[in-house]
């Protein structure tokens, strides 16, 4: 039971599109991940995801529009809406999901990280 | 399908300890609120729950520790927890929670709030 200071975390490590663990509750997990440059269109499902942007801007194409996420802004992409997260520049962003959520959903690929480090 | 800046809605509304609902995802909550005072000692029975300070500090008395959360850290309550929120200046946070958590748990009183509003 120790609180979590969110920006230290984001100093822990560097790499984009890795997601980690920052804590636990009601089978949920509260993760954070670096944004630059493109991810992949992906869809989850069976879940909900809740992106909060820390800092930075993140940018998030659906089929038919695009969200333009600032700090403290967040969005909730629905489940089975494919979307497609990018940053021209590192955006630091919260997530709120299932435990079991896998980052890349439907598509998986060489950004798949099956394996969720707890910083 | 729309995005969401926290600050701003702290805007819409005066009254502490009142949680306005701000998204809905996987059966939880997005909520926030304003902290000044003392809330009440309580706990729920089955559900963890997640403060994240936006703006402002505060502070979570446990029967054997208090948490001091300034703005950008967060703390997990973990269910039957007994604990007390309070603030000496009006803060903000925002909380993640399943749907069905009342805001006192089993502490039924003046400051339980059983409908909440959307902002």
């Amino acid at each position: 039971m120790n609180k979590v200071n969110v920006k230290e975390k984001f100093r822990l490590f560097d790499q984009s599109w890795t997601p980690k663990i920052l804590g636990e509750l009601n089978r949920n997990y509260i993760k954070i991940f670096k944004a630059k440059g493109d991810f992949v269109w992906h869809q989850h499902k069976n879940e909900d995801e809740f992106f909060f942007v820390i800092s930075g801007q993140l940018k998030i194409k659906l089929r038919d529009q695009e969200i333009t996420l600032n700090e403290g802004e967040f969005f909730i992409v629905p489940k089975g809406v494919e979307h497609l997260p990018y940053a021209d520049e590192e955006a630091h962003v919260l997530l709120f999901e299932p435990k079991q959520v896998l980052n890349t959903g439907d598509a998986i690929s060489e950004k798949t990280v099956e394996k969720l480090e707890w910083l």
